[in-house]
């Protein structure tokens, strides 16, 4: 899977079906390889005039499935503010 | 380290100190998180015009060292040819 062509971009949803953001970014760790998390920008205007707040680090722990759109898991579902 | 601002975009040199293309993308294995290789592009002309040939495959393990540059490892260098 291409981070940019298959993963960057894409909308992030939790498990209510609420759009939290989309893929800035994905963070790797240089020696491993593995990818430790995604970066999650909310939309709109902040992300428009980039504005460095409304910027999410997620775990890659906490993807359920990375489909049309990207599935977050149960326990991300609450902590996930903004 | 992030995959778009800290990777994509960073020059490819191999062991003779020759350009080989820029970052343009990378793999990673959806299950095991793992980024299994960077996605290398020719510059110039094919790559502005949006031409899919020039475009190299390089897995992650033949990468010695991302600095300001991306080095490769000896093994890479003579195989190299887009």
């Amino acid at each position: 899977m291409k981070v940019n062509q298959d993963v960057v971009g894409k909308e992030v949803l939790n498990t209510e079906g609420l759009i939290i953001g989309k893929v800035h970014d994905m963070e790797f760790d240089e020696e491993t390889h593995e990818i430790k998390s995604i970066i999650v920008k909310k939309g709109g205007l902040t992300s428009t005039l980039n504005i460095s707040k409304g910027e999410n680090v997620v775990p890659f722990d906490m993807i359920k499935a990375i489909g049309d759109k990207i599935l977050l898991k149960d326990a991300f579902a609450d902590d996930f503010l903004i």
